[in-house]
């Protein structure tokens, strides 16, 4: 199978080079186009990256050699789409939200799809805001986002925030196993690579707790209510429940967020063992369909009193598992757990690149 | 006036040596006896500690040069009692919970009594659990202790877990306020002093967080109760509300446990403007008194919105003040916010010093 | 006596700030007068900096009220100095070099003393590069200085760069007592408050060491020399000796920077304890002036196995002390030690003010 | 090929871990005894180590499954040895030194070779020190130590200390390419990792450096000097130079070691270009030999400004290749650079692992 050539927008960013690192030997997918601002255009990408590489994992050499292009020149991509070397793009771009919203939509209107990794466009209405376990069917909305702009080829999906993957698959979990979620209070300890680069100041996080990340509170509690969301006219519409108060604190700790959950079933009420059955046992379309970067478990039960903790776990499978732990009684409401997953990976260029095989598997890549 | 003659049992520890550097210059306590095991006794307590002093602020040169007694021969402690070199002993032991109850038990009944850091005898129901803005009137209750055991001065009066102190404090002046609170989830960021030298590995916590600690969710939500309890017949009766869900971590700071706490009220509420005028006047009797270890503003209110953080506001007034900030709406109860305390000081020898003044204040050391 | 009103510049910044915190009740200047960037100017200081104040210790609300003022704006300064509100400045600039040093003649030129925490003028061959216990006799360029510029009551000094303060002063002091250090292998480990805020990105320094700060080491091995020299002809002619070889590092660590140091003599050797009761007894002209930001023992011996280290010793006297410790044998050159100082103390700020108050007791600054 | 069954001496412990990770799917060897202290023994090695797994990577089911042997029971090794269930073992072993000695022994004078992690024989002359890629000719005293111990099958070999790992395949390779290297200054920066577990207390390290770790620096001064040395009469006799002054410092880093180094050639000196040709060039018997552990590349030149850095470098070539970077003149000696090796890897399991390959090649494994 000749592999898919696929842009990266964003590309010198700490998001970027994750895309690159974890898309190095991809058996669907090459990087074939790299994309960032003007004034790194024209460069080749591993002159532009040498000095400022965030990763133990060295860049792809086969990429360190592409010529970086302006992400705003539309017409150097449309031409590579054009000649057939550029399918679709992952965008990891961090401009302001117009700039983002803009040049998403200037690149799907060109006929190339967007698996974006951007906040800009998670709540546009038709945008499917996916994770692959999660939501899988939302990318039925496609169609109609591409009617309603009169795209032909192009459209745009996203991901959720990196904050809520540690306990978004587990409470899916619970509630297709028919067991209402009705509240949850969810403090997390989110890691420093969270905010890219350079990100968080050394001196706000060495010997120190900072216990408030911008717009990242709202994003917890928001987000999962469009992920559970229905598909109903073309439009997503959001669920009603569970209603989360989140907590988001940032600590010392460079990859994998944690959160520690309290959380309300409804009438209905799973036992520990019961829950620890329904998380061990979940399986869905990436694990069906094999997609390459699908965990073969996307939830992970450690019985260990001490996990999951960041070093020890958030490499699991691949950095794609959600590991839990912890589970017991809440004395406040039903059960409280542990979860734990790789925000760079999972909650960011890894849970993009699933999406993108989901895509692909479902026939909307080409 | 002459300084009263304190001892420290368990001295050479971490609680112990904070004890030690605390007192030094205090108005009037004097550091004159020190005792830990028996392999220490007789050596000189500066030539002891030298090389294993944990604390930035040197040993005070007056402490350095006593000699060690053994925490167990009790006949030294009373004989130094008997000169009146020995008025009462702070006990930072670490031991076995029966073996802290024996010794603290045989001060006591030799006629020391025993302001005590240790866990052992939290629960005992004639010894007060004391945090001196909260729960004072609880020292009503020696005189019962002294009766029932056949006493004449002896007596035991314990503090709380540090986990407790950054959020009770302030849920005390709510309730003082006539504010009822019935519930809390309440996740804690814990220092790793406070588990003690050596206590936390570094492997376990550099680029990490341990989303567990032995013993000390029960703690957090228990020892409230108690606190906030009544005294009935010469015993405290613990009180039945907060209902309190405890999530307690470790995370890679020095000193200052942070807690992220969600709060619902009984049928009165109270609004987020009147929260922080009931905090930033709250005053209790260790102000009143003017007690040398007491905050000036036990409770201080922080508007900034990414305040209180360990590092910035753990050593606000002399480490005994509660830092809140981060007071807001709670989609899931009523208020949120984050509290945060020095966990060596106000959580361990400064509040246990505090609780030392007060019972002078009061009558109760001679 | 009524306090000598002082200006800093660059205000706002991490150097700033701590000369804030530092002259807070200091007994002979009072912070009078804030300048900083233009789009600060005009805003209450207190204002300004709520929500991105670096320190523990909070500001001096009499600070807080003052009004920045732009710091290129010289007509304000010249002003203030005219209504006696304004005596002389701290220069804590953050800017290009070429402005720097534009903007220090500016201010010395309109008859302000500028005490400059700033590289830009190391260099100058008339401005002499202070630390006040080894070369304060470099003071008497500053007539040569003011006659050659034509100034007449303002003067520009400096201190040197904060990685040679943990070493600079044990050298001098065996320098002093006839010992002559021809070569030195240094290496340096060096705290993230060195690079200001933010500085060091945290994905840079959790679980990391980077080794190399630019710039760091052609200044640790430079300064030295024009510390160490001789005033000839209104010029400060720099030492031959000694030869430095530093090695840079930046490490996981707030405030402290860590050296240690190989180091040879000449013909003459000192032996361990020659060295030892060089340094317990090294004295100089700020400790007989007993200025008051003068530590009373300008280098503390550690005999501990495993002393110093940052977090314990940084603070020392004030965290003006140097404190050394490790000194043994070298098996390559004599001898070798770890010697540490505080990098914002001692080593920018606190150093500032100590030889701003040389020259107060000097006569230079009116 | 039937793989060779290996066992682990002191399994449980951190090294011993580091030995079944690395251990898992190695094509020539299969671990089948696992001993530890006689309080672990009769347990299942998955039980005893769950909750005190210290590594990311998961444990080897296979070996989680094996029955934990009493490290001090010869009895049940030579047994498995006498079935063929036992090739040779791998010491981990955590004791005093006379033990370690007298076990070591006890097990080659069994007919079980021991290639060994631990320091006690380190220092017996005819006991092969090896870095594989440095010394492997050293291996030729086997039948001499052997004939004078009367042993058949059974031999002891050795590796250094993980301090020195950083910087003694880079100087081997000068000397070897002609440059003689007389004389050296070293500061290491060092992992908590070495320190094994709990080790390091967090106390010690968060916001610290500690300049000292006990016998470090005699290790990394002396340890080069047997490696380099001669086989004589059936004896190592050790190497004159180069001189070597160790500084040696505790770093708040998980793995990896890191060293500034200067060196001063003897009459021949290297430039930078030819230096940097000879790393890049140098290869080795075990890349000869093209052993499983081995690196492609034992020397990696980093070029950039700021490498190699623990966090980014420390996994190169699966841990088992040292970094280099920053190779700058020295104004005190000839050249200065920094070394990084994975000290858990290359400088214990993964070497004591490459020793094994190189004694299996050689034919002194059976």
């Amino acid at each position: 199978m000749k592999k898919i050539p696929v842009g990266i927008l964003g590309a010198t960013g700490m998001v970027g080079q994750n895309y690159i690192a974890l898309l190095a030997g991809h058996p669907w997918f090459k990087v074939n186009y790299v994309a960032a601002s003007p004034r790194s255009a024209g460069k080749r990408y591993g002159e532009l990256t040498a000095g400022r590489w965030l990763l133990a994992k060295a860049c792809d050499p086969s990429v360190s050699g592409l010529l970086v292009e302006d992400a705003n020149d539309l017409s150097r991509a449309a031409a590579a789409a054009a000649r057939g070397d550029l399918a679709f793009v992952f965008s990891a771009l961090e401009m302001g939200k117009a700039e983002i919203l803009a040049l998403e939509d200037s690149y799907a209107a060109a006929g190339i799809p967007v698996v974006s990794n951007a906040s800009a466009n998670r709540w546009t209405d038709d945008v499917p805001m996916l994770i692959a376990e999660v939501n899988p069917s939302h990318t039925d909305i496609i169609p109609s986002q591409q009617a309603a702009r009169g795209w032909k080829k192009g459209f745009i999906v996203v991901k959720p925030n990196c904050s809520i993957q540690s306990y978004m698959t587990p409470v899916w979990a619970l509630l297709e196993a028919g067991y209402d979620v009705k509240r949850m209070v969810v403090t997390t300890m989110q890691a420093v690579s969270g905010a890219g680069y350079p990100g968080v100041a050394s001196l706000d996080i060495v010997d120190n707790v900072v216990p408030y990340i911008g717009g990242e509170e709202e994003k917890s509690e928001l987000e999962p209510l469009k992920i559970l969301g229905s598909v109903e006219n073309g439009r997503i519409r959001k669920a009603d429940a569970p209603l989360i108060s989140a907590h988001c604190n940032r600590v010392s700790v460079i990859n994998g967020h944690t959160a520690a959950v309290s959380l309300e079933f409804g009438a209905k009420k799973a036992g520990i063992e019961e829950v620890k059955r329904i998380w061990s046992e979940f399986s869905a379309l990436p694990q069906q369909l094999k997609l390459p970067m699908a965990p073969e478990q996307p939830i992970i039960v450690r019985d260990e009193a001490n996990r999951p903790q960041p070093n020890k776990d958030r490499d699991a499978d691949k950095g794609m598992a959600v590991s839990v732990g912890r589970l017991r009684a809440c004395p406040v409401f039903d059960l409280r757990f542990v979860g734990l997953s790789h925000n760079t990976v999972r909650g960011a260029a890894g849970g993009g690149i699933l999406n993108a095989e989901l895509l692909k598997a479902k026939g909307y890549l080409g």
